[in-house]
């Protein structure tokens, strides 16, 4: 509450008003996207008659709106003119190169609202409601959706997780991307590295997305295809590195012992395995975006978590591996694991 | 995101992902507490395995909501044991007398969420998608509910609003309380007014929550009950205070005007009328709950607005009563606006 300071203050129940209303915020924001609200703003629109005007919507709608988001964060407000804060104008206005608004329609689909509208139900059977495996249901046409939108968020990781994987690793180098999706991660090793090439496992449609990234990326020359479930295709190989990037927390331990097993017999001696993932720490309640993570496992998966590198580490030792080590990614809920395997 | 420090760092999207799952704390608090995993809490189960079992669901369901709500900062979890936070503790655990559990069962109707679904449509219209005139359509059943549930978040604001409207007054009182809803406010007056008369006016189903309260209190003898719409019963009176709480935010300004006149009539002379709303600052971006209310009512009504307090003002001067004076109640995002009828 407003007049509320982190010491010492009465209790108020302002925090709980706050998490009862919160749904609020993502059809907030949502909406605001939906009516170009941030790209009005980045084009100088300041006010709620000309933000209205672009957006072809009501003044009353629109200032209510615009308010909320400064309440919520995502813009400011100054002598009553609206204007991006440097978070919207990079991360929101559509001409930002590393705009990521396009992640709301992955994450707001309703198949996966869905999920939480009997949440209770999910916590008393401990699985998804969601039919079957819930997202990760074979060909779940979901993974069409999220290699499209989630690409802009996935993309500032990539160049990073590329340094890593390749560190100490030159010349001609084959690598296994698993459940690509819309492909960045491999796709920049492959810019990394003019020798490499790069085999994206995924559904099929979910490949074309990865193909046409390649394609954009001038390295589809060095771009395979392995249409099919990581479970069940051969890998073919060996491989000098296998990426699993956002894809073991899908799956309960003994279903990511039994992958790691297979990449580990895909990979030639000495050959590495590089995880991304969402790894909270020990105390599985830091940091926020890692650790909250794991919601969203329970809300869409039968057996899926946020798993800390402690779990990662043992994981990859009982399918073989060498010890694991961890590589916080700067700037990102995302860690890299990587393993050896054996020489 | 974790590594973020307030000033000079670089720049993360974590503000934008945050908002655009907010939905999830909305729905993981509601599972809380259709789960009573605060009650469980509050009597002493601080690992996975005994909230579990209180609560009756799975322990992976459990972990992963609990850990949910420390990362929301509804619990708290030290050395690897939940525990109430001071906040939790007041306003969760249904032992606790100030305990608001109930207030998500109003604020999740399915009424009111689907109002939120096609929010870009509702901000180009300018008016919710609901029937009608929303959630003030004549008896909408949703009072009843805002009646029962609601009640416990306003409990705490009842006696600073007495306090202030029985400033300076005492001896026999008539008092009408329009949209009385709970009629805590009301009630709150007939027990620091032991001849103060109250009349409650609401939709007749949910005048019975308020003759409940009433005689919970015992004020039921000094009680009577208006049942009808405020805009189209007679009010009778002459009455020294007319209580209109939560609201003419529902309506426009208009509306309000032509309702604050009806009020004025039904006043003696030096009678007044008392107000309490969520009134945001003149920048309509701060304190964050009254300017964020203005999105409620933005979703689940026609016209209606979160005023400020020269608006409030103005209405009232428009209807015929002197000036207005601010009262903000502590500790809450409510404030009470007074005004007096000419003597």
């Amino acid at each position: 509450m407003h007049s509320a300071t982190p010491q010492a203050s009465p209790l108020t129940p302002a925090i709980i008003f706050e998490n009862v209303q919160a749904f609020q915020r993502t059809f907030a924001l949502r909406a605001a996207i939906e009516l170009d609200i941030f790209r009005a703003v980045g084009e100088g629109s300041s006010d709620v008659a000309s933000i209205a005007r672009h957006a072809r919507a009501s003044e009353r709608g629109t200032r209510i709106l615009c308010d909320f988001l400064v309440v919520s964060g995502l813009l400011e407000k100054v002598d009553g003119q609206y204007r991006h804060s440097p978070t919207s104008a990079a991360f929101l206005d559509p001409k930002s190169p590393s705009c990521i608004a396009s992640i709301v329609h992955f994450l707001t689909l309703p198949e996966i609202r869905q999920s939480y509208d009997n949440l209770a139900d999910v916590v008393r059977n401990g699985r998804t409601a969601l039919p079957g495996q819930g997202t990760v249901e074979p060909e779940n046409p979901v993974w069409v959706e999220f290699a499209q939108s989630m690409a802009p968020m996935m993309a500032p990781v990539a160049a990073p997780l590329g340094g890593i994987v390749l560190q100490g690793r030159s010349g001609p180098l084959r690598v296994l991307d698993i459940a690509c999706g819309h492909g960045l991660f491999g796709i920049e090793i492959a810019r990394q590295n003019p020798q490499a090439h790069v085999t994206g496992l995924d559904w099929a449609p979910v490949l074309r997305v990865a193909l046409d990234n390649a394609q954009k990326a001038g390295v589809h020359d060095r771009y395979d295809m392995l249409p099919g479930s990581a479970f069940e295709v051969d890998f073919g190989g060996p491989y000098d590195v296998v990426l699993l990037t956002n894809f073991l927390h899908h799956f309960n331990v003994e279903t990511c012992v039994t992958l790691l097993k297979k990449v580990h017999a895909a990979l030639k001696p000495g050959g590495c395995a590089a995880t991304l993932e969402f790894v909270p720490n020990e105390d599985r309640v830091s940091p926020p975006l890692p650790a909250a993570f794991a919601m969203t496992m329970l809300a869409t998966t039968e057996w899926g978590d946020a798993y800390t590198f402690a779990e990662l580490s043992d994981m990859h030792r009982r399918a073989g591996f060498g010890e694991a080590t961890s590589h916080p990614v700067p700037m990102s809920p995302h860690t890299v694991v990587m393993a050896k395997a054996g020489e």
